[in-house]
């Protein structure tokens, strides 16, 4: 029996461990932040979970003696969240997916070109709104933030499992609303913990001032790493 | 010079309006539903927004003497909403897209291959919770509804523009929250009605009942047709 030659495995190169190409912009993305010393945080939660009202709050809590802060807003349209960052006087860009319901890393890529690195010691990216997509496209951050509002309910962790076992923080926000609704806050730390059982899980209202000094606690302890 | 018999367009079959496998299995429900004589109603909204505690409340209110309902509930993993719709007595199906981000046509085939169409006169469908993706993708359905729950902000319909497009009604939810939120029902009206000026829009609490009337009245009418 003649040995067919394209049968010989040792002549098929095999590549183990291939990147996307999504996976290989997100390590340039990294390496060049290292370079500048910037830290980035992933903020991902559903639509009108209040990413943008806690990003207003943070850069106010951490403010002018705090880090140097960017943000990127990511929307599928317009630039609303971007031009109520940019009244704080923060370096802000806003990248429009035009249907795509998460940012991906060369979005990010095109993101830091139009920012300041070598003055910045912070990027939050503010993702699409969307439980779903975000979670799967690494961005070359240094941590993914979760949030859920309270008015989505605690059984959320059930319905979407995958952004509670992606983040390395959940922060719960809206708890000025708690009063008003049946959302168990134990409940949920238990549903998050047995998904994730690192991850801490604050509970803040950006309105109030509520658990602000625990997240920008969180935030000092990850930038000084 | 030699023309090219490649080149000669009169050879080449032209397939126009060519159906996606998605549209084709739509069309196939759609004609399985008319013989049934059930419409559907694909109802979008983000996670939270209320879709099951609206529904849940929809059933009560059409009563024994209304419709014959069923339900389709569809979700990235578990069972907790069809567990809900359940304890109605409706007939309720559970679809799981194991990380999907909405349902689409041969989902909503096999869905309806578990309910006993012949009793029905309308299915609910409950979308993944989600405002981007299930909007591009017909499941057969009759009518469009989506919702939006108060807390999530009257700005939405900028950043998510196409869901407000594609539906045929708007539902505000947790009207009962309105006190506590800046939410603008007529900026939101507005903003609605500029992308999409045919669609009604509907301000509903399904705690307190709050324009379940009219919501319950559009249903109704839409049977009837």
């Amino acid at each position: 029996m003649t040995e067919n030659p394209l049968s010989s495995s040792s002549r098929v190169p095999v590549i183990e461990k291939l990147l996307t190409a999504n996976e290989e912009v997100a390590a340039d993305n990294r390496a060049e932040l290292k370079i500048h010393g910037v830290k980035v945080i992933n903020i991902m939660a559903s639509p009108g979970a209040g990413k943008t009202t806690l990003l207003l709050a943070t850069i106010e809590a951490l403010g002018e003696a705090g880090p140097s802060i960017g943000v990127i807003e990511g929307d599928v349209a317009s630039q609303v969240d971007a031009d109520k960052i940019a009244t704080t006087g923060v370096p802000v860009v806003q990248i429009n997916t035009g249907g795509g319901c998460h940012l991906d890393a060369p979005m990010i890529r095109h993101g830091l070109q139009a920012l300041p690195l070598e003055e910045l010691d912070v990027i939050f990216v503010e993702n699409v709104g969307n439980l779903i997509c975000p979670v799967a496209f690494d961005l070359g951050q240094d941590f993914k933030v979760g949030l859920l509002s309270t008015p989505e309910g605690h059984d959320k962790p059930y319905k979407y499992p995958g952004i509670f076992e992606a983040v390395d923080l959940v922060v719960v926000t809206k708890s000025d609303l708690l009063p008003y609704l049946d959302f168990e806050v134990d409940t949920f730390r238990e549903l998050v913990h047995g998904l994730n059982p690192d991850a801490p899980v604050l509970v803040v209202s950006a309105k109030t001032g509520e658990g602000m000094d625990a997240w920008v606690g969180w935030l000092s302890e990850q930038l000084r790493k």
